[in-house]
């Protein structure tokens, strides 16, 4: 059970009311009248839980779990320990996803502006908005309804926020313009000028970096990742787009919708990625590239080339992947030969 | 000699108190009644200057140094110079910090909340605290007695912190509970919601991350790392651990006591650590693992697979230490055949 | 064109004026008497735009554009399409950077300090500066004339900052002394103590950290990177250095005047770097190290030995970049015989 500290418990739902905020279906001869208060892991769950099996790894702990009620994909419900309440789902962890968002909400926006906070006049700030003690909003920025700013965030001069955003504790934007949706994690770094100069010996000159930051809707960045804002042209995060922590994203950058990169990532200046690419963490992709759509950047690779859709890469500089595998069990084969 | 813009120097201590304090045993024939005011590096301390000799690779600094007095194994006793004052210790590193902490005390704080900070009336705040400007304390925080919380940091809704802390300049605080006498840096985000959703191509759904960061005694967290919290169970970091800026430490990871973790490492969602395991920087270890007790990663190591207790890896895909260096050196024949 | 919500143009500029500023010179038969509103990409320039043709796979776009005016080198003058205003320049790209930073220039400090930032009576602000809303200034602190701290950054006590700097957004400074026209970006920490500590069984004891980040004139830290300040000796930083986002820069580091370090790089204790020293993304260096002048890391190289002056390594560990390069074609070719 989740911390009462910190989290707020809604509920409990009635088996009806679980089907229809996940879409998933009751098994036949369920009883629709029973309810669940929370939710668990299969292991933990205790006869007013609602669980999920999704993992076949996990069918031990499917057919001896207590939980009340389940999600479990069709071919499995045979499976159940008798009394379990099933919900049918050819996808049990996103329904399951859809009842623990409904159990564990995120907090709505509560529409104070803190006298703490600093709002300059010329700010425009829509229904709803909240902004916690510390937080700087300078001129001319533009807040959509219901978008919560943490304490001790920044927002620069000009900044366009969409609706129902959440900026967190600290975060710094500038230069950029930001969907509705978004969840900004605390200390994310938005906006900034790139890492753009004219090099020499008598001294690297900074060029003017003059494009802008654009992300989606629904997209997150990750605690302290940093996104520098385009040289000319923008560097822009598409919709759905996951970013999680520590990740850099550098000037004139483009990903696509629904990509996710994972922490520690570093992606260099002008490189696009297509849809729904994915780079593992640590991965580093070299500048004016192109990534194809549902191309996988495995962790640690440091990519070197253009990658095609669908492809899989690994090791740096990066191969395909059943290429390096291959690479490395032949760096072991060869060290046995030598002993 | 530490520049007093920025350090104050307490002392001079006479060579009696400082055995007490270290710990280290005065050697036959030292005066006792001498006293030094300072500490500095063999190379650079003077007749009232306190020293140490740990690395034989110093030896000649050692035997030629102007120090008054100088930690030192027995066995190098006879190399001093005549007239340094000698104490004796098996681990002469150690005694020696335990003198320059007698030097060079970390302040105390000092009791005074600002009143350009913000604190919750709903905040317990113990005796001694420091709350300095622009730092946010949120309802139902608790903080221990001489707690100090640097300017603008950002203390989320119902954490607590033990005794004795120092939270550094901006950082953020949110779903966890620390210890006593732990250094949280400045920039450090603990307790963010994790990289957790349903993916798929209708779009990555978030799933609620209902778990905390549980953080030990005397825990060190350093600038501008990030440690999310549990998804369900808890990520938890053991007392004793020391981690190093720019780290990122995933969901539901546990950390045995005395881990020592460098900068810019990402360690996966769902692992775990033994106690004191060594990760060096940039390294990386994926998600599920374990890592036994006392087990070295090395720098820019990718570990993709459980590592046993005492094992030392290298390499991405990360093998046994000496199993990589193997595969360094037939990697330079290799290609020295091929000329 | 930049978004005015962000950027403030300044100009025309008569071409007599932007060949003063850049110091190119203008081919001979061109009109002096025009001017030029904007800066912009060849392939985007329309007649009223400046732009810039330096690499040689552009000379198409070269040829084709609409530009009214272009940087170029004499050699390739005679490619212009007919009607170009032609600056001739040595190095194009930094003659264009010069007149680009004349149409938009860095805003200078306003010299307002918000009364919603706090600074500590004893800080000595020079005429000009400006402080920020949230922005803390503590004790004993020095600014040069005209620099700008921006909102909530920390600028710790003691620490001296020279003229014409800015200092991001939420950025934390501590034990520094800054020369004059450095950016210090967003989230950077400085100064904060380093990972030293007498490790063992008992418990890794804190060793005080006695030195300071001292850092020249005219460099650019990134955002949300950290350099922590010397164990004895200080940490420092030369003069027109250009460190990028997410750098981890070790105690006691050195690095000579000019040097380029990109993003997510990790610099560990006591290592000197020369002068004008690359080092490539996600580079990591071990300790104690000397990197000569010149040298070029690369990106994912991890340095485990010294690098002379020249010399371009790559890999982890690092070898000359040439037998980097046969390593990887040895490897592929390794796995093709298998086959």
């Amino acid at each position: 059970m989740a911390d009462g500290r910190f989290f707020e418990r809604k509920g409990p739902f009635s088996i009806a009311e679980i089907a229809e905020i996940s879409g998933a279906m009751i098994a036949d001869g369920c009883p629709e009248n029973l309810s669940v208060s929370d939710v668990a892991p299969l292991q933990t769950a205790d006869e007013n839980c609602l669980s999920f099996f999704d993992n076949r790894k996990y069918l031990d702990a499917f057919a001896a779990s207590k939980a009340g009620a389940c999600f479990v994909r069709e071919e499995f419900a045979s499976r159940a320990p008798s009394g379990m309440v099933l919900f049918l789902s050819d996808d049990p962890y996103r329904a399951y996803a859809k009842a623990a968002r409904a159990f564990y909400q995120a907090p709505d926006a509560n529409g104070v502006i803190s006298d703490r906070a600093f709002v300059d006049p010329s700010a425009v700030l829509a229904t709803g908005v909240q902004v916690d003690p510390g937080a700087v909003i300078e001129a001319g920025v533009e807040i959509g309804a219901g978008t919560h700013i943490a304490a001790n965030a920044v927002i620069g001069r000009g900044v366009v926020i969409g609706d129902g955003c959440h900026i967190g504790a600290g975060a710094a934007l500038s230069h950029c313009m930001i969907g509705n949706l978004c969840i900004i994690y605390s200390g994310a770094r938005i906006g900034q000028d790139g890492f753009g100069f004219a090099m020499g010996a008598q001294g690297h000159l900074k060029v003017p970096q003059l494009g802008r930051v654009i992300i989606g809707h629904d997209v997150e960045v990750g605690a302290n990742s940093t996104i520098d804002r385009g040289a000319g042209p923008d560097t822009v995060i598409g919709n759905g787009c996951r970013i999680d922590n520590l990740v850099q994203i550098g000037h004139n950058v483009e990903l696509g919708m629904g990509c996710v990169v994972v922490a520690n990532v570093g992606i260099s200046g002008s490189t696009k990625l297509g849809r729904f690419v994915v780079v593992g963490g640590q991965a580093g992709i070299a500048g004016h590239l192109e990534i194809g759509d549902g191309a996988r950047i495995s962790a640690q690779a440091g990519v070197m080339r253009n990658v095609k859709a669908g492809e899989v890469v690994g090791g740096s500089p990066a191969v395909p992947m059943m290429e390096f595998h291959k690479q490395t069990v032949a760096l072991s084969r060869l060290i046995r030969k030598k002993q």
